[in-house]
């Protein structure tokens, strides 16, 4: 199947309004009407180049989104957010900067999505919109996840999505034609993408494992991996996650083995806690619950949701009698349910959270019950994570975690599988990419480990670009000195970009010491202080136990403001600065603790 | 050798005034003249039983500190800090709640301190004194331990320690005759405490691993503690901070051999981020630096103050010329130089973070540099850690981690150690001490395993009471309900106990969404508003850039004051909510974020 795809402007929203502004302070980025002058980017020497950059992904795990671009042509793959870093409190997440791609949308030609994943789908709400709406590919199980995604985002336009599968080819504006590569992954329908540039053949992995025994899926497809290396590759891009671990992924089916022989000892209820994405993992649940006659009660608002969509269009089979609802579950016997659900991360609002809290309407665990973690902890997670866990036995279940069987195979390819996609692959430069600084310098020695040249192997940061051109016959690439803006653009509540580093700073200050308000009212004729200054303290001291020190304080502010000379035109400024000071000083050498300190003048 | 201590309530400071205050809100605890009328918690059928329970370290790794009461008769072991949970901003550490002790400080016979780590001592310069400066009973090495964490804090008395060894044989009041067994951990001078009382031998491991060929220490020993087992013990209390892995701990030696290995194999400079109570671990670098013939720069104020306390009384053994200073460093060639420091666990001001932050006066990374990161990762560090790896390769410079390479030996006894254990003690009861619950069934399952009754196997909470007393001619154990305080006591500047879960409560809510700050001024006469409210928001949004927000925020206070009846005398608490709760509500329904709304009226 060959599907050209050459987009009309008028097919994705036409004009905009450049004054556009919305409550959700995104700023829109303005399309310029079509027109030969208003392209003053084609400076001569870029032409014929191919320009390739990261607009996240290459200095953490997550926020994946890399743009390729040839003369008028632009293509994007994957779009998706980061959870934020643990300096970062309240934000929800992080999506990448898209200021390179201003002013360019109409030359976007498609955004293609690997797989299904939040790293890899969740900016596109927030960013599709801003890029004009260009046409979506992606495989079928993707697209469900996607348009799922977007219902819950009221900004989000309707989406343009094209499915596609292993034998999808399409041309994408003059410079690139696109086919994909089936690879194994945590979830399927996980795409590898080739694109045939007039320059050369460029593949980006996305997320992957090598799984010759992959469950519910295809196992990736070796031999057209290894036809494409064998017709040559000009650049490889690919998944850093796992380059620090050594040897080989675990198969998914080994994984169900063992998950099989934990079902067969238990004789109680077993509850699982893993992530709802993780839909190969999901299938082999069900399967092992026909096999072992126990039916399943899903819970989780994300679990219903991927399950349903997942076994709506085929990725997920079973028989929808093994499903159970309330009144079921409170008849059958305790050897004949598994209860499957959100929250093996400690989530705070998930699953399992819920009901070792009471919290959930029906269940709540006892003598006999049986958690399964199947999911890895991700880093960051450990404490909550061990919390949940005692408080799991306290109510009287056994826990049962990976690190105590192996009930996890990780979604990434390991040390020997990456070098095994190199050797096929035989590119001449090669990226390593999705993966923090130190994971990208650990695949960069492996593929000087297989053999590719040292100096075409390229480390580069978020933004950085790579750039290849022809010499004669032979095509050159270097990493330029060239790099594309890639803030962080953090999401909190509504707000999209509009936390700033000073509103984080804030935020640290006061979680660490609290914070303190100093009122004081002077009389704007004499400048005298009116009554006392009020005190609010709020995370510093409790304010009942420490009157002696709040009262100190209230002193201090009003010796201030009585000492200040009322001849000089009272500046604010002055008195704000002297109280912040002098106040943030007397209380550090009280406590320690340094309270962000606010003092208010008001005048009357 | 056999010391009797019997201390005369005069040698440990004799009358305290009661109504003693400090500026660091610690209360103290006011010790009751002797009299046989002060003595009213001496209930009959109390007598003749022996009472245990743990202050802490039954619900975390941590804040280690067990009682041990009979009849007039106290002792204590150990008296550890806990580092904070994630839900405790700004907090330095949680100390144990010793309200039991109020009013028993002349019934404490000692205080016996296994071994040297902050679990364990961290807590007695906050504790000491208000027990009465009972005399503290240890290991050399951990006793000049103890004796330089005091000398950093101005409330912490000057101690009375006596030093201990594998021969020393206490009697503690009438009750107590204490020995000690040499068990091996990170740290030399670690012992087990047997405590012989008048219905059974009882035993506390501390923390301990078995180590048959250890660095700078002498192997645990099997035989006596054999030789005990055999005549029978009643009570086991035993460390379960790796009762979750299975097989055997690894011997500092064999780490010692894989460190070597390393150290061949690099020509450049080798850089070692360690813990500086892991003072095995430093003998062995010590010894290696000598192998290859390189020099030891120190690094990190606790790093050289523990290396230099440890040497002086022998228990480092090194050459002081291996040491380099400043002038030499600049001479010496890469491969004549180690740089031993703190910071592995990527804490803020220790050595690896000011080097990588180029804010070390000497020290900067460079390409051929080796980072060797020779401690097991603490649960919560891991992204911080993570990215301290990615600073260092960004600078050049190679990381290995013990994941990479079993540079890492843990100091506790895994699953098979933990049966050793019990197996030669042959215990009648038996408690799994220093884990959180989850590890604590763990190490309770283990106790079945190899024959502990079930019923005498006991999973405890902090403060849960296990009483022993005749039956006859059989001592006979129980888990009481009885259960002593053990609140958090938190300790933060020089505050300890006064943050209250009410400004833990805060700080979480403004590290999350910020606070704002409302000032309506109003004519107390006429109740009206004087001018505009005042706004501060902190955290929240970024003020400039939201100034709509803020002034329709502003418009709103504004109303909510106008229409308050001037009739009715003006209710600030009524205006306080109703501000509070309209504010709260309208910023949410803007942002979807939830700031701490602080309403202030001022009446002029």
């Amino acid at each position: 199947m060959i599907t050209k795809y050459k987009p009309l402007a008028s097919s994705r929203g036409g004009r905009t309004t450049k004054t556009q502004t919305t409550k959700t302070n995104v700023k829109p980025i303005a399309r310029p009407f079509r027109s030969i002058r208003a392209k003053p980017e084609h400076i001569i020497d870029s032409k014929n180049k191919l320009r390739i950059m990261c607009l996240g992904g290459l200095e953490e795990v997550g926020r994946n989104m890399t743009v390729m671009e040839y003369d008028d042509d632009i293509i994007i793959i994957d779009m998706g957010l980061q959870f934020p870093e643990e300096d970062m409190p309240g934000i929800d997440y992080i999506i990448p900067d898209i200021s390179y791609l201003k002013n360019k949308a109409d030359k976007i030609r498609g955004v293609i999505i690997t797989h299904g994943h939040y790293d890899h789908i969740g900016a596109i709400p927030h960013l599709i919109g801003q890029l004009g709406n260009p046409p979506i590919f992606t495989g079928k199980l993707t697209a469900g996840l996607i348009r799922k995604r977007c219902e819950e985002f009221r900004q989000c336009p309707k989406l343009n999505i094209a499915e596609i599968n292993e034998t999808s080819s399409l041309q994408l504006g003059k410079a690139f034609k696109v086919e994909f590569l089936r690879v194994n992954h945590s979830i399927p329908d996980s795409f590898a993408v080739v694109v045939n540039t007039p320059i050369g053949v460029i593949i980006h992995t996305g997320d992957f494992k090598i799984d010759y025994s992959p469950v519910n899926d295809k196992p990736a497809d070796l031999n057209r991996i290894a036809q494409i290396g064998g017709k040559g590759v000009l650049f490889l891009m690919s998944d850093s996650t796992d380059s620090t671990e050594s040897g080989y992924q675990i198969s998914e089916s080994s994984i169900g083995d063992e998950i099989d022989k934990l079902f067969e000892k238990i004789t109680g209820r077993i509850i699982i806690g893993t992530f709802a994405s993780q839909l190969s993992r999901i299938q082999k649940i069900f399967d092992l619950a026909h096999k072992h006659g126990r039916k399943i009660y899903l819970q989780g608002r994300s679990m219903n949701g991927n399950v349903e969509i997942a076994h709506q269009i085929g990725y997920l089979k079973f028989n929808p009698r093994i499903l159970i609802r309330d009144a079921e579950l409170r008849q059958s016997p305790d050897d004949k349910i598994i209860i499957l659900g959100t929250g093996a991360q400690a989530e705070a609002n998930a699953f399992l959270m819920r009901v070792v809290n009471r919290e959930h309407r029906l269940i709540s665990l006892k003598p006999g019950d049986t958690v399964i973690f199947s999911s890895s902890i991700i880093p960051g997670n450990e404490r909550t994570i061990q919390n949940l866990k005692d408080m799991i036995v306290r109510q009287g279940a056994k826990v049962i975690h990976y690190i105590m069987m192996d009930v996890h195979a990780g979604g990434h390819a390991k040390q020997e599988d990456l070098k095994l996609m190199m050797r096929l692959l035989k590119p001449k430069y090669f990226l390593p990419i999705e993966g923090s600084h130190y994971m990208l310098r650990a695949h960069a020695e492996l593929a000087e480990q297989v053999g590719i040249a040292k100096e075409n192997i390229f480390v580069a940061d978020n933004g950085q670009i790579i750039e290849f051109s022809k010499r004669g016959e032979e095509t050159v690439g270097r990493l330029t000195e060239e790099k594309a803006p890639t803030d962080y653009v953090m999401v909190d509540g509504l707000g999209v970009g509009d936390v700033s580093n000073i509103v984080l700073r804030d935020r640290r200050v006061m979680s660490e010491d609290g914070m303190i308000v100093v009122i004081a009212t002077i009389d704007s004729k004499t400048g005298e202080p009116i009554g006392n200054p009020d005190i609010i303290s709020r995370g510093f001291v409790y304010m009942k136990e420490n009157r002696e020190l709040i009262e100190s304080t209230r002193m201090r502010v009003k010796k201030i403001v009585k000492e200040h000379d009322p001849r000089v035109p009272a500046n604010d400024d002055y008195i704000k600065n002297k109280i912040r000071n002098d106040v943030g000083q007397f209380l550090f050498s009280r406590t320690k603790r340094r309270p962000m300190v606010l003092p208010v003048v008001i005048k009357v």
